[in-house]
């Protein structure tokens, strides 16, 4: 059997998917710069490992916003799983649950986030897009609530589509049968007219655009954690602490925004060493397919990391057991680096483990 | 459609024209060593953004010499725009004029400065060939001046053609029905004699070569503002200053001249510094292609880009209509960028946005 | 003929052994990183010679650990040579002995460890893997030291076998016939049950692994000296040093078990510095395949260096007498790299031979 | 026609020549990576030119050991020429004297050294390789004297022929036809007998390389000026000033001898630094295609530059044309990049107009 790590789900997804999903997942923004260097980042730094030490009462168990993980990885908010398979975000539920996987649903589920909820076990977030109609983000913080979601993940980065040439050179169009269900009852939005001196970018589309107003008045909404997802400026992370939220994503949306922005895992140490030991969750996301790469996210400053594109090509390539077969190959790669690097607890993890590559 | 980056046109534009024409426009000098470095510039840098800003009030309009333009892109002075399509350089002012670009005309076009300038409702400015004889060179500054050209951008950097191997081995050669018309009155040169011991380059080619006593005399001679194209060193621009230019294009010349130049991008921070804060236009050109591209420029302190090969690429796969989706294109991922980034003006981009690349 | 360098029995030896069994003995860790950067580490050095001096007395002669080598180049451990060809490890220890090269039979050879010390006139080291049964680890001392073997070297790096990727996907596994002869009459491990809450990694498989407790009893066993195989972290050999062991060998295991492992030539020079010149035995291995690579390791502070897979390519291609090709050709690529570099003497070889490169 | 650069030729010379002999002639040591880095080298420098100067006086001529040179670009001493044309060195001499190039003959040459010396109108250098008998080596020199030749330039980098497995691996054999002619009378060497602890390499062939004292001798024994080829160590160039010596090639003799070398060019701005001042002439070479990478050389302190397998492309492509094309182009792209520079004279070219890249 030739499936034995993430890159082999994402070779036969590609053989498997029509090529237009193919490429609507795998794409990023404009020449994809960012997106390779997602995976370059995590070949800046070798791991330096420490030898014949006792570690047999190791173990991956964390917590974050003071909730309790089995391990360090999430399954990142993706939208429209059903692009992949049938039974959509209810399969990755069920593997997630088998294998003790947090996982964020995305609001753009192709499956409503109370069914989700229903079928997942382990810890559970919604991931919150907020809407231009503050009665209706309200109104999914409520259902979110309702549901048993134990966190809200506010994604801040992706107010704009951004240029995704590769998606639109491959024609790419959401099918029909492909809903975002969680937003069916959305009010309409008043048509914009525009003066010749204005511009459909910054007077149209970004007047939808959340702002930190928009996350003051959620603070208040809601007592579940609140973690932004998409920070990379660490003034922005000083913001946030301010504003009283729990944590961050930094995250550049998987290279699919901004073509040329920074990695998470570069500004990591920068962003964490910003909060001055402040009591603040941070996750990163961004090109992590092996458990090297979760073990270096961590020793940098990550408390967890998540995995986007992957679920989809676990899930697109063998359904529920993919995702499941996936998630055990992460965790198993996770306790085979630490143990190899004499590492016996998540905590213990940190930059003495790590050297800058040559 | 695949036709949704600078970088598609050409593709296109490789399956369209003629080979030779092809090489002879998409080449550099030599080895080709600054043409690649020139995008390879722009990779040295990453976009560091701001979230949750409000920028509704967003605009890229901005002021070139004490000239309005809508936004900082302008077509750069490219001879023959009739050897990729017969509409020329007509079609290209046409789509300028859609878009409020601002265009920059070459001595060496294929249609005459008035007409058009003509065509040409954006701002226009002229590029200037300084010629042997000055009183050849002062009927172009009349004539642009009766055309209504509101800038002369003398080209200083292209003294010899350089070592064109690409289009040489291409066998590229001007078709004899296109003709560098605004020359055609230009009066013979005085045919040259060497001894054995002088050298046809040296003694020969660049005793035809404007020297800073001919920009002093220039300087005399017109009212317009005069901005020079092809400056890279500190020590150039400050005499630049002092002849009494209003500016400079920092540039390589497209990598078609001397080949190992540094890139523009990477002078610009040290010319920029090196003016002291004196009123004094900078522009950059080469390898300029993405909407993140222009806004690196503007960070590291450029006043506005020009776009050189794209323009002919773009003509030539679909004429008036290909430079004005190129020129849509290209303002919109700048506005796409500025959005992302949190940018609500052209003065706002600075090297705060910016971070070194590992 | 074409057999002119150890890349070249690579080569060959990929068109001759079976795909699953040459990509087991050349494949490494998950990406392969560490694997393709145990040969760009030497890329890093430039040797700086010295001209026209006289070395009509110059020799590699050397000295490890009290004994008394030809030249430093040892063969590593490698498991189960009759893999790659019937002759099998009697083979190469042939080889050894006719070039006069040190050999280290791993614990996992397929002949048995005394039939292979008959065969071998060359210096004899005995690779040991530690067994969970303490009465059987000391059984396979005994059995090395009745045999003549000279010293212990034992390997620490490789308790759990890492991520094989590149074999799993070859789908190897030995073959019936291919046995750890040495390991006949290991005690049965006992059954292991697992509560939900604990890791087979873990708390399985590196139960089983030895710990500095164990070196230290071992150390009190036997009179051989002990070289411990697998040392990256400077605090690991101080710790080693105070355990009163013998020397180390700085090793990646090839690269085939943790992947993003730093490389053992680029660890080495602050190993050395380390050791406050104390007098331990410093060897290094991995990617080692020119007489350059191996006066590079020299230069940086290693007293011999040892050879891997190449031993498995040359065998595989032509038996003893590859090995014998292959060992006669890194001798005289080393005495050339003396010889250009002005080097008379092991000893003589240091950094100031070495240069960064650009 | 394409046949415009130094590059074309060896593209041509690969399809016109024997397989055997364009890879003798190409290949450099083991692996190449110093053959590799010899053209890398000249991409870490760019060249930062001055516009709008005077330079209609300008000129390559220069001086080297007190003679004059019609521009700095000599032919570097390559053996045997009839390996790619029956016309050999009398083809490459004529080429040389149409285009007023200093040719250093080589003492491999296969048509004598007064045969070659007579068709040389240009400045003529003889390479020599000392031999192992005094007598023989007088015998040379003072043939050399005879002939006309104006300095010596000893080889002292190459006492072994290192590892070249490119030519090994394509079967390159010198043909019966071609012959040292040179060396016809040279003393048949003792038999060599070694002990079963010596090395054919220490003791056999190192017992015949010259050593300084052998310099010493021949300082002694003519007046030519002597050019030591093959330095890179800044120490050994301050022996060769103690030795009295008039000049240095720092070389890698093209990559053919040890491998991992560092290049000419890294190490100049070194070496030329460690001479004080004092008056040496300096040349360089390896991987020269360009007359940007002339003018490299010059501005980082060489005060000529030698080219050597860019003369057997040609001859063997076009016989005494194809070198004669080979020069002018090399001269005129020195022009070139000196107009484009804004530079004069020889020595006007220096480290002010060069920058690293990035
Ligand atoms: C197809 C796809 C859909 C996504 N949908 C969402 C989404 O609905 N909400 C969100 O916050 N992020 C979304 N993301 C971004 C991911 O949450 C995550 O940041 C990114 O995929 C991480 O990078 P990786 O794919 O390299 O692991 C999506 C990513 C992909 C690839
Ligand atoms: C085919 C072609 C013709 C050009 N003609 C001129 C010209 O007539 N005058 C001039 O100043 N620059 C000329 N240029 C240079 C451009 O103005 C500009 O500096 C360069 O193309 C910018 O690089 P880019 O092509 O990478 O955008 C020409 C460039 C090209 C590619
Ligand atoms: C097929 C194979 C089997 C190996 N078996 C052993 C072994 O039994 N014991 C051991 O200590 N190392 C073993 N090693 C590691 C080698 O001793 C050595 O560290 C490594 O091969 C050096 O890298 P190189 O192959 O690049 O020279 C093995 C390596 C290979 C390739
Ligand atoms: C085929 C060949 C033969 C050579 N023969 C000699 C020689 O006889 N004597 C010598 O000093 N150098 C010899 N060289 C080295 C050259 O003089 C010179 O150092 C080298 O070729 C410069 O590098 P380039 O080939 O990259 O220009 C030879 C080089 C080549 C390629």
């Amino acid at each position: 059997q030739d499936l034995v790590s993430v890159a082999d789900y994402q070779r036969y997804a590609q053989k498997h998917l029509p090529k237009s999903v193919f490429e609507y997942i795998t794409g990023g923004g404009a020449d994809e710069i960012t997106l390779q260097r997602n995976r370059l980042a995590f070949q800046q730094w070798s791991i330096l490992p420490r030898v014949l030490r006792d570690i047999t009462d190791a173990t991956t168990a964390t917590n974050l916003c003071g909730q309790a993980f089995r391990h360090p990885i999430l399954l990142a908010p993706v939208a429209f799983h059903q692009l992949v398979h049938p039974d959509g975000e209810l399969a990755t539920a069920e593997a997630a649950s088998l294998l003790d996987t947090g996982m964020v649903v995305s609001t753009l589920s192709s499956q409503s986030l109370e069914s989700v909820a229903q079928k997942l076990e382990s810890p559970r977030w919604f991931q919150l897009y907020m809407q231009q109609n503050r009665d209706f983000t309200l109104q999914l913080v409520r259902r979110a609530e309702a549901a048993g979601y134990q966190a809200l993940m506010v994604t801040i980065d992706a107010p704009l589509h951004g240029v995704r040439n590769r998606a639109q050179r491959a024609g790419f169009q959401l099918p029909a049968e492909i809903e975002a269900v969680n937003l069916r009852d959305r009010p309409p939005l008043p048509r914009a007219e525009f003066t010749p001196d204005q511009s459909v970018i910054f007077q149209g589309m970004m007047s939808e655009a959340p702002t930190w107003r928009d996350i003051e008045w959620l603070r208040t909404q809601t007592k579940l954690p609140i973690i932004l997802k998409g920070i990379l400026h660490s003034d922005d992370l000083r913001i946030a602490l301010n504003v009283g939220v729990e944590g961050a994503v930094i995250s550049n949306h998987g290279g699919r925004t901004l073509d040329q922005l920074p990695t998470a895992l570069e500004m990591l140490p920068e962003l964490r060493a910003s909060l001055n030991k402040a009591d603040f969750t941070l996750l990163v996301d961004g090109g992590i397919e092996r458990g090297t790469d979760i073990f270096t996210a961590l020793a940098l400053g990550a408390d967890a990391v998540m995995i986007g594109r992957p679920q989809l090509y676990a899930l697109g390539v063998a359904g529920k057991l993919g995702i499941a077969h996936l998630l055990r190959t992460l965790r198993d790669e996770l306790e085979i680096t630490m143990a190899l690097a004499g590492c016996s607890s998540i905590e213990q993890i940190d930059a003495q483990y790590l050297r800058k590559q040559f």
